[in-house]
């Protein structure tokens, strides 16, 4: 093939590409730019949601909601980011409590302790909520709190997901996270409601949610000044203040929102309490459970007793379950 | 004076204004729209809080504070609004005692109940905090949010100052909402962090101070679901979760907000620790502590215990003193 040839099949090829630019890639973007959630698969339940924000925030309609009640809410683990095979927290905790080790001797024969440094995870199962807070209180209390987001940032720096190899900036559902985009671009302000460390989930959630630390609730021990008179910092103290997980929930919601969600998504029997509070709100409301029904692009786990009850009664109330392998075109940021 | 020349000096005088008007008026205007501060007379204290938020906003300056870092905190009694002769909420706290009075004849006889019906003031100042909590417990726990919601606004419709005869939606410093707007205008999230009932001051903020409901923190008490297991209701339980006071104030920001302030105001030594709080974050910080020297447009108690402490711990410091005084132009919106 001579150069000639070659310059001039490019530049026909080059034509060709701007031609098809102009037809076809404007079109494409175009639909993008319209569909706020690109990855839910078109069906009942997208329409559903488009169909609910639409029907609260179209003036002048009866189902019209003000701003400033249009409050939404969302579970943590196990709505917008994978919680298996264990939460998140529960391998900080981990490398916290074996960081610490060498300082406490006696752990080596101690449980809850051994069993952590032993690696021996089918024992730390088995233990009761009593001996779970001492490995909460020996990781995350009797520190500063500057000192405690110190140690966080350390530990979301480098651990990755044992299963996807990812760290945490990517491991969110986008479509959950393309949902709470879609809730705010409507005038609604987004809160997560987590079972998991406030602390812990307030350290990632600017990043990941857009959502500032504020505006998030969750489970939490106490602080108090370390000197009273002269308070310049405060100390993370080894007692529990508020476990904001089932009928914690709305307690949590009351606490630090002060009024009832317009909306709001759980995936667990966790959520159960938070997803009544909301339905039971006079007019309108919407709740969502999550089902984890794909083993393939995450995990399934529909049939747990943690989830069961939920989904059940979400049938019963008319609450939207959300498959996550029929309506989510992809799960993580990552996939193609 | 014929009425030939009565509309002819009519027309001149309309010619004269719209001169007038056109030299003068749009200057005046001008320098109005330009100052974000109007209620504050010129001077020293105006220019240091301009010259603090152009600091910390100015692009690529040293100080630079991104704006998710921008949280300015307020006291509200005596910061915010009127705390003289007593708290607001005080009143509504008698009245509903006293509404509650035919339910509970005992009351008649006994403390510290008898002292509300009796309307002896001078006594409930001599009670401690174990008889104060009763009060508080039996006019404000035992019920749902929903009812205490709807007996703060019964309170709040027709309450006026015993002095100033107004209603709350008037009884706000002017300087201070002014300072508020212009924090916001400039990237700052404005919270209220007060001593007094979270729920009370949640029912007044967004319509007097643009504050929405989750942004103020306060004292409260704890709440429950009704039904654990069917969780539509919450009730208020004669328990106390926080008091937002003194050392407290620390507590309740990391609490609700979970990053140190910015910028922080108060007025009084139960501000203390939240102003000491703010002044230890690194780099940049600003504390303002309301004088209350004016007793003819308002009233003089820069002198009381309450507040000594706090203005000699600002002089050492060097945090922002306000006299109501001499920095304010005006101290109420209802003011000419």
């Amino acid at each position: 093939m001579s150069r000639k040839r070659t310059l001039l099949g490019g530049l026909v090829l080059t034509a060709l590409f701007a031609i098809l630019a102009v037809l076809v890639l404007p079109a494409a973007v175009a639909q993008r730019a319209d569909d706020p959630l690109p990855s839910w698969n078109e069906g009942a339940t997208k329409q559903q949601i488009l169909e609910f924000v639409r029907s609260v925030t179209e003036p002048g309609a009866a189902t019209f909601v003000p701003p400033d009640q249009r409050i939404a809410t969302f579970d943590n683990d196990g709505t917008l980011w994978v919680e298996k095979p264990t939460y998140t927290q529960v391998y900080f905790m981990l490398e916290r409590i074996k960081a610490l080790a060498p300082e406490h001797p006696e752990w080596r024969t101690t449980q809850p302790f051994q069993a952590v440094l032993d690696n021996n995870l089918a024992q730390l199962e088995q233990f009761d909520e009593k001996e779970l807070l001492q490995l909460v209180f020996a990781s995350s209390a009797g520190m500063s709190q500057e000192q405690y987001e110190s140690e966080m940032r350390q530990f979301f720096a480098t651990w990755r997901h044992p299963r996807f190899d990812r760290g945490y900036t990517e491991l969110y559902y986008q479509p959950m996270v393309e949902l709470l985009t879609y809730l705010r671009q409507n005038g609604f302000k987004t809160f997560i409601v987590s079972g998991g460390g406030m602390d812990f989930v307030r350290e990632v959630a600017p990043r990941i949610y857009g959502i500032p630390p504020d505006q998030v609730v969750g489970s939490t021990i106490e602080y108090e000044c370390q000197v009273a008179d002269t308070c310049t910092t405060l100390i993370r103290k080894p007692t529990v203040k508020l476990v904001d997980d089932s009928a914690g929930k709305p307690v949590g919601i009351q606490t630090h929102i002060g009024q009832r969600p317009l909306f709001a998504a759980g995936n667990t029997n966790g959520d159960i309490q938070m997803l009544q509070y909301t339905w039971a709100r006079p007019r309108a409301a919407f709740a969502l459970l999550v089902r984890h029904d794909d083993a393939a692009r995450e995990y399934a786990y529909e049939q747990h007793p943690a989830s069961e009850k939920a989904l059940t009664l979400a049938q019963q109330q008319g609450w939207l379950v959300v498959s996550m392998q029929r309506d989510w075109r992809r799960t993580f940021p990552f996939e193609p």
